[in-house]
């Protein structure tokens, strides 16, 4: 046996994450690595939960990176605040939604569907049926912008009837985090996560989230121990907490978090509200060169992703043979669909730091001399 | 608000880890960012699992890397193999089978503990004698080579006695693989968990894991889920399995895993029994500079281990004061005693890459001008 060093080829990652991870966040990755108990180490990771909290738009104290990838931070969010029967109103309108009832499920808890065709939006409205009809329900769940369909829904709302009926709201916010508004106090989320590769451009591997100090209450009340040690935020707050004392928890993924860090600054010197408005204008661009394609859209236009564009696959056209092609001739990589979606649609990213003009024309006119 | 680049210091690290990562580690983690589906990702994950089997010595098919940090990968052990009600005897002798005990009464199993003095190795006879008194035992855990004071244990020896009497074994090998020999398919171990920060000598984040076909078994034929949606092995091997195709369960740390990729291949270029050697070797030479400063050794010279070197503190030496003029000073970490063991040990590693002349030298003299 004799494997060699890896040199990965460099693609152009326009599919629903990772996404293109700039050379000062990959500069980042390569620094030298400190102890996770360092006393530099400790002062950048004060620095990624300020960045964090900006982000996110909220002062929440409970506000970190899960070590590790979105669904663990999304099991953070459900073992921390799921006990043992309590019921969840999980409303779904794709793939990630149906994620949140296996960790229901799996945390002992009963899961109560709220259902809308991917694609959709999540509808206010059946939320609050399900509510009246579920007055015993403790948490509402669902996904702000949903990565297998490029569909937003209206969290401010949803989370408003959450509260209204008594219930804390958990909120995923995995490809919406940078991308599109989000604001987390304003909005009231009690818990909500993302991940490090969508809008954030770092790489793969970490999940910020933010509590807030209802869900904390909840947490620090539990009748029962967090089925999980490793994401116990009992435990966690010793190593992330405010007070200037870190206890020893687990060890910190050093060189991922200072790849983090890098681009949390970039969003910070951009300016929050401006990358939104990037994104937004760079998805109106794709848009009308798609259309000019003939291309249509999945999720109607007022629910829109602008940072993942779903979109049918024409007519005629070999999904995988078109997504091979744009890989290896054109080192450009775009999503295929998911689930009840796979073969029907492309899902086609412009998150982060892959959202950008260069990107757009390269995506229209590879697309077009491979079609 | 402002905060600026990180830029951290750069340190030896002879802690208990992470260890020293070689520039050629940190070059791998700056190379640009590929789809987590991407065949040339796909085809270094097939590496990763080839390296890792080598390592481990192992020819077990569910052999990869954890998305996640050691305590994860503890965690996913448990998580799979333990269901409500099974009886498990685990061996403590430190800090981290203490997290064992957490671990699979979380699990909602039944803990039975065999203590051993904190610096001493697990005593085969103690366990055989739990055994014996609880035949209804179903699993045996206990730490290779205990992390917070430095001892090896037996583990050829413990693992045949848990399969006489009939139970799988699993074995905490973070701080052991790859630093002193471990045998996984000779010794017949059935789930197995280490971290890419010791002496793998990769960044932290990651937690390289294998399960024999009787632990694989074991989980296919659960009777309930495995608790925890992110760590379930029947999930997670649709994405990392053999045939072939990819199912996607959860995007994977790329970056990271270049880093991994490329340590492993560093141990493989060198040779796995070439790298026991150097450990050992190493640490004669520490130890014999140690003495000749009339610093002594908390493990008895049978059981310890040459990575991680636990020495009392001399008499009338300020612990912190050291530490912290090490650092400051000398960009030096050493590492502090955990648990009990606080203000009365440090512990000194010679892990992976940071196992050398040079680092030795470098410790020795340092701490002669400090103390």
């Amino acid at each position: 046996m004799s494997i060699s060093s890896f040199h990965p080829p460099r693609r152009i990652l326009m599919g629903p994450g990772p996404s293109d991870v700039s050379e000062s966040v990959l500069a980042a990755m390569a620094r030298p690595t400190v102890g996770h108990l360092d006393p530099s180490f400790i002062t950048m990771m004060d620095e990624v939960k300020t960045l964090l909290q900006y982000v996110f738009q909220t002062k929440n104290e409970l506000t970190f990176a899960v070590s590790a990838p979105g669904s663990a931070g999304m099991e953070c969010c459900f073992a921390n605040l799921v006990e043992p029967g309590d019921k969840v109103i999980v409303c779904q309108n794709g793939v990630f939604g149906g994620r949140m009832k296996e960790n229901v499920e799996r945390c002992g808890g009963v899961a109560v569907m709220v259902q809308d065709d991917w694609g959709q939006a999540v509808d206010p409205q059946k939320l609050e049926e399900a509510l009246i009809q579920n007055p015993d329900a403790v948490l509402v769940a669902f996904v702000h912008a949903e990565t297998s369909t490029g569909a937003q829904s209206d969290a401010k709302t949803l989370v408003e009837l959450a509260r209204k009926h008594g219930c804390l709201a958990i909120v995923d916010a995995v490809t919406s985090l940078a991308g599109t508004p989000l604001k987390v106090d304003e909005w009231q989320i009690d818990a909500i996560y993302s991940g490090s590769q969508k809008c954030l451009s770092s790489s793969p591997g970490l999940s910020p989230v933010s509590f807030s100090p209802r869900a904390a209450e909840k947490i620090s009340k539990r009748q029962t121990k967090v089925q999980s040690w490793f994401l116990d935020l009992n435990l966690v707050m010793g190593y992330w907490g405010g007070e200037g004392k870190r206890a020893y928890h687990h060890t910190a993924p050093v060189n991922c978090l200072y790849g983090l860090h890098e681009s949390l600054v970039i969003v910070q010197d951009e300016g929050l509200e401006n990358a939104w408005e990037r994104h937004q204008s760079n998805h109106l661009l794709l848009r009308q060169g798609l259309e000019q394609m003939g291309i249509s859209f999945l999720v109607p236009e007022a629910y829109r992703l602008p940072q993942l564009n779903t979109v049918f696959i024409p007519e005629g056209v070999d999904d995988a043979a078109v997504r091979t092609q744009l890989l290896t001739d054109y080192n450009l990589e775009i999503g295929a669909g998911l689930g009840a979606l796979a073969g029907k649609v492309w899902r086609i990213g412009l998150m982060g730091h892959a959202s950008k003009q260069a990107n757009i024309d390269y995506c229209l006119s590879s697309l077009k001399a491979v079609i």
